[in-house]
């Protein structure tokens, strides 16, 4: 199936189907010079199959990891293209998860002010993710994402098959954005979660959280407001990922993120599906350091920080509070020893 | 008087008003931090003014001259915001010429994804040019402008009275650009410059020029197609620019890179009118080193190149040719010695 994600002259389909990568060239313009970026943890095969469906390929493999969102990696891929003569015809296409997707993304929107990108996205996270909405970027000065750019690829395509070939944890790592979309917006895929098996239920949950990002995003393509809500569960997440420092998934991050920020009685129906998924439910860190984290990654130095409540499962609302009150909510989830109080 | 730009919810004011830096903060949003971008050529009195009108103002003076326009200052440019703590709702002003708004505007376009920029243009050249159309980039192995974004500024600010205080030789060059206008659309600006005194002239044809480049940016933002009539005399033009390594200011290379492009009668009333206005209308380099440049110049190996030819005064066609049949056309205003054939 295709999703539409429809932007005005921006528009694009996400093509969701078994089997896909190998049409990618039915549904990518591939006869023209393409940068394919991939990284060194995705099977090598995917890019290649790419690679091979491209008229004038030019492969690219950067290392695996949120290092390689830097303005390093960021020249190399722009000096590439241009010794290889890209013109502003020509494109990149980005072949892996999130972290190619928001490199090769920003790469395609800065060269000569903007060439086409497409993406191919072989794991769940960035399936439910990265590939609505548009969102590149790199890391800078210690800070993730802060530099980057809206570039809205020309295309999206994922494989299913190639999702359940990834490591388990890797799955339910993506699985956790998936739950966060369904608490803010969508009470029937919470219940899918519920009470289905969700690796069984893999094809519907990805086609039904793909949906309301997109919903979300065709309403706020620029994160103004409504797009915050994507952010659930991410304002004590990141303070918890960067304080990991990669012990964490992002999306464990996430399912920890979102415990304090839900009513009890929602909180009481989502430990049992985290638990379900195997996700974790508290950290064993320093609740003082992801504070640290977390106040030097709100970007500025702001006094207060918006934050997304869950109160009733499918619905949410956004609340400007002191950034202390935070201290309190993340000692609920967050101990030295790890475990819940 | 304001001169809109009307692309959308990217519309914007360009003022034009004498004193109109006095008033900064009536036509800017300053009450924010904002960081005042301008270079050691422009008199420090502009961003000082600027800079006065702000609640929150970070001054970064970079050195003139293109060399600035560089990932190494864009990056030193972008730690500083950080450092100051700047959030999506702070701003960028730039006060000068188009390097400082080429650098500006692009670090505010990748800053968080994108911030708000303003620009106080201080130079002839950037008033009629860059201050139009949200062209930014930065210079990247060696080719000129080949990374960067297309980023509308929020507000441009030009004070007639700080153009008339430029060197003279700085005056000219910018007009060159305004030539270039007249020729490809406006038969009445270019015999303004045949019958006038364009010293005497200069609000009226900053107004005429001004209008011509918005009338072509507002049928085509990103440069498809109509945008490249702003391109005539810019082929030779840059490759004689960078054979002759800052001898030959942007507009004189303008100025002699049109010559070749006009037909016959065209040519013949163009000469006196650069004459007149001073600029060169031939350079003395080598021609097969600016054939070089500028097949180097062409961002891509391309075979062919689309030029800008102008029959007639006040009219233009795009043509497409082989890269090849430029060297004569290079010949006719390209010696060793300088001076014509």
């Amino acid at each position: 199936m295709q999703i539409p994600v429809r932007l005005k002259e921006r528009s694009y389909p996400i093509i969701l189907e078994r089997g896909a990568l190998q049409r990618v060239n039915t549904y990518f313009d591939l006869n023209r010079k393409v940068l394919v970026l991939t990284d060194d943890g995705v099977p090598r095969v995917y890019a290649e199959t790419v690679a091979a469906a491209c008229r004038a390929p030019l492969l690219e493999i950067v290392p695996q990891g949120e290092g390689s969102k830097s303005f390093a990696v960021l020249e190399r891929i722009l000096a590439r293209m241009l010794e290889a003569g890209f013109s502003r015809k020509d494109c990149v296409v980005t072949v892996g998860g999130g972290m190619v997707s928001d490199l090769g993304g920003f790469a395609a929107s800065v060269y000569m002010r903007g060439i086409d990108c497409y993406a191919v996205s072989t794991t769940v996270l960035s399936s439910v993710d990265a590939s609505v909405g548009g969102k590149t970027a790199i890391n800078f000065a210690g800070i993730k994402n802060v530099i980057g750019a809206f570039k809205q690829p020309k295309a999206v395509l994922i494989a299913p098959e190639t999702l359940s070939t990834l490591p388990d944890r890797q799955i339910r790592n993506g699985l956790a954005e998936a739950v966060k979309m369904a608490l803010t917006s969508d009470a029937a895929l919470f219940s899918l979660f519920e009470t289905g098996d969700p690796s069984e239920n893999l094809d519907e949950i990805l086609v039904r959280a793909i949906q309301i990002k997109r919903d979300v995003v065709e309403r706020d393509e620029t994160e103004q407001n409504l797009r915050r809500i994507l952010n659930f569960g991410h304002t004590i997440g990141h303070g918890i990922e960067s304080t990991a420092n990669g012990a964490l998934y992002h999306g464990e991050c996430v399912a920890i993120g979102m415990l304090p920020m839900c009513s009890e009685p929602v909180r009481a129906r989502l430990l049992p599906v985290l638990q379900k998924l195997r996700l974790p439910t508290s950290a064993a860190l320093d609740p003082a350091a992801v504070y640290a984290a977390l106040t030097h990654d709100k970007k500025a130095s702001a006094e207060r920080v918006s934050i997304v409540r869950v109160d009733e499962i499918g619905s949410c609302r956004i609340e400007t509070v002191p950034l202390a009150s935070l201290r309190p909510l993340i000692d609920s989830v967050v101990h030295p020893k790890g475990g819940f109080p």
